[in-house]
């Protein structure tokens, strides 16, 4: 067994980088950051990202931001590496020409905070690696998202790029993206699809309950909307070597999977319009592993494990299917610095959890745990692979 | 074994009584049924029901209203007894008098719909057995409603209500319907919590995609909201016998309920106001089995047998619930006549995957898949019990 199976990697841990939360500072509509005091008179600094931000937005600190910060809460959790993406909204907000620059320039800062974190001594993995911005806004061209796309295939820190779900402004199934797509696919970039906007707010009511309910429901929601049109799409038949890894083990889209291969059944338009079962794609997509749960997890391997058996029927198979096939296609996260916990502790809980949660997976086995604590993230990012990944 | 434990028992299973499709065919707005030609010129009658329908709304035809349908599609299925509810929308168009005036009537024709079916002579339980309507609109009086309930409770084939997720307009988390919480629960009935509304058509994109996404995600997103928001109101400490079925296996929160569970942990205020962890909840819960795919059924049903476990603790329980224990409360249903067959086949597939699902779930012993497709339901609904279920 080589040293890098047994690495434990966070594929999910988020960063303003400084020249972002600068850009926060200066605005004062959603998103920003403000300073206001706490009952007790301590300034504090709240940020706000939603229209509708429950609870005045919640307070940030120095984790949000300071490399330091990420590094010892990697140490605090025996956690070797970090893949770290931008926390949204991104840069949904900004005019397609600053959302350009900035693009770049974020680019280029993230490769750089992650270059120059110290690196442990014994082998060639770094510490820090990194997902690109694209800058999906309305009125960008095409071509100005490809180009960043290639910037970010050349950064040698950078191993894929951070997404939402509203392309450029008709979401991730326009058409209109699918050189975008097939430059991602060329680059051999993992896509990691984030949530943000959740749904319309009048879902949740009008009593107070706090973050809850955007958070636990309209994130989930939001990544399987976004996940299931790509699939209608038929984006995996057009670009069968995507990598599209989803936030949140997927949010529903694992429990809904086979009432939408009923659904599309019934609807021939789309039934006409894909190759397989849309349980088949589900075999195609890489899940993080935050879902909080042993029986979560091992259920979302499933699905990942069932997914060839629907390439040629879209009748119920009989059988259980090896709940290890599903396992190669998750990977540990965290979710830092968002769900910290309420006192001081030694861990978070929102972090031993997810890790407890691995442990726990009936019918996953030694090799399986570990590979969705590290090994599968060693592969997926070829971290191994000082230059970034194969070109395809 | 009894011979009521071998029972197949369709517990999702819709009807517009006649009174009620008249009602729809007088109305020009949705809800309604117009009468429309076919290419090929033949007159159609076809069915909106939602503000956006796609594709023009759905063909519909006898299987909707007569009850001569129902029966011979439970013929051809080998369904021995359906537990009747009146499909989507219900009654929440209309204003209150209306509405309060005929949900006395529809419960009255319901009743002689099931009352005088033909009866298998061979016991006591009959064919047809039904879910009643609350008028669940603004404006209507808790005392109005409560009355209703008491109606439900007197007419002996029916055991149970069906209600959407409106409320009488801030949805089931508001107080106000305490009294009929209170009221249904010492009737001993049934309620059974069914989508309409879905979420915010914008979520969708404007691909032509049908159906697929309204009836895939946004039924089941509903769905989860509105138990999810129950959950928080804590309802089940509060009414700790009220028996809650939820449509469509609980939708997402099966999947979302240990992120659930982590972001009430992040959130002092609902923590605070529940006795129990979110995933203790899920234990009151029945669901009916419509999902389509065996893993989706053994996971929910996971997530039930595991719920008592959360009963005293917030922390990851390690080792694997038993899955029968689960088993107990889910119980096969059929979604018709929604979703029939796209060509005149022998049997409907909506209706052998969902039995196929059944007989292929892992872990599941061959008297929890019976329990499933029908003694759950006599037991949950005392179909052996002519009077109509025990007042506590």
């Amino acid at each position: 067994m080589s040293f890098a199976s047994k690495l434990l990697v966070d594929i999910h841990t988020h960063v303003y980088l400084p020249r972002y939360t600068a850009l926060l500072r200066s605005r004062t509509s959603v998103p920003f950051i403000r300073t206001t005091s706490t009952p007790e008179g301590t300034p504090e600094d709240r940020l706000l990202i939603l229209d509708h931000e429950p609870s005045g937005g919640r307070p940030v600190g120095a984790q949000y931001w300071d490399r330091e910060e990420k590094l010892k809460f990697m140490d605090k959790h025996g956690i070797d590496v970090s893949i770290v993406s931008t926390a949204n909204p991104w840069l949904d907000f900004l005019p397609a020409p600053q959302a350009q620059a900035l693009a770049f320039e974020l680019n280029e800062d993230l490769e750089q905070y992650c270059s120059t974190a110290p690196s442990p001594t014994s082998h060639k993995i770094k510490r820090l690696y990194g997902f690109g911005l694209l800058p999906l806004v309305p009125e960008i061209t095409t071509s100005a998202l490809v180009d960043i796309v290639h910037q970010i295939g050349k950064l040698p820190h950078l191993r894929g790029l951070i997404m939402g779900t509203r392309g450029i402004g008709k979401g991730l199934d326009d058409e209109a993206l699918d050189p975008v797509w097939a430059a991602i696919e060329k680059a051999g970039l993992v896509v990691f699809l984030h949530p943000h906007y959740g749904v319309d707010v009048n879902a949740w009511g009008d009593k107070d309950n706090g973050h809850v309910l955007p958070l636990a429901l309209g994130f989930p929601f939001e990544t399987t909307t976004a996940a299931t049109r790509l699939i209608l799409s038929g984006i995996f038949d057009k670009f069968p070597s995507l990598r599209l890894l989803l936030a949140h083990s997927g949010g529903a889209l694992p429990v809904l999977s086979s009432r939408l291969a009923s659904c599309i059944d019934h609807d021939p338009i789309v039934a006409s319009r894909l190759k397989h079962d849309a349980r088949y794609y589900l075999g195609k997509l890489y899940l993080d592993a935050v879902a909080y749960g042993p029986e979560e997890l091992g259920f979302a391997s499933d699905v990942i494990s069932r997914a060839h058996r629907y390439k040629t029927t879209s009748s119920v198979v009989k059988g259980a299917a090896d709940r290890s096939i599903g396992s190669k296609r998750m990977l540990f996260g965290t979710d830092h610095p968002f769900f910290p916990p309420l006192s001081s502790t030694e861990k978070w809980k929102s972090v031993t959890e997810n890790l407890e949660a691995i442990e726990a997976v009936q019918g996953w086995n030694q090799e399986d745990k570990d590979a969705v604590r590290g090994g599968n993230a060693v592969s997926l990012f070829k971290l191994e692979n000082s230059d970034g990944p194969e070109i395809l």
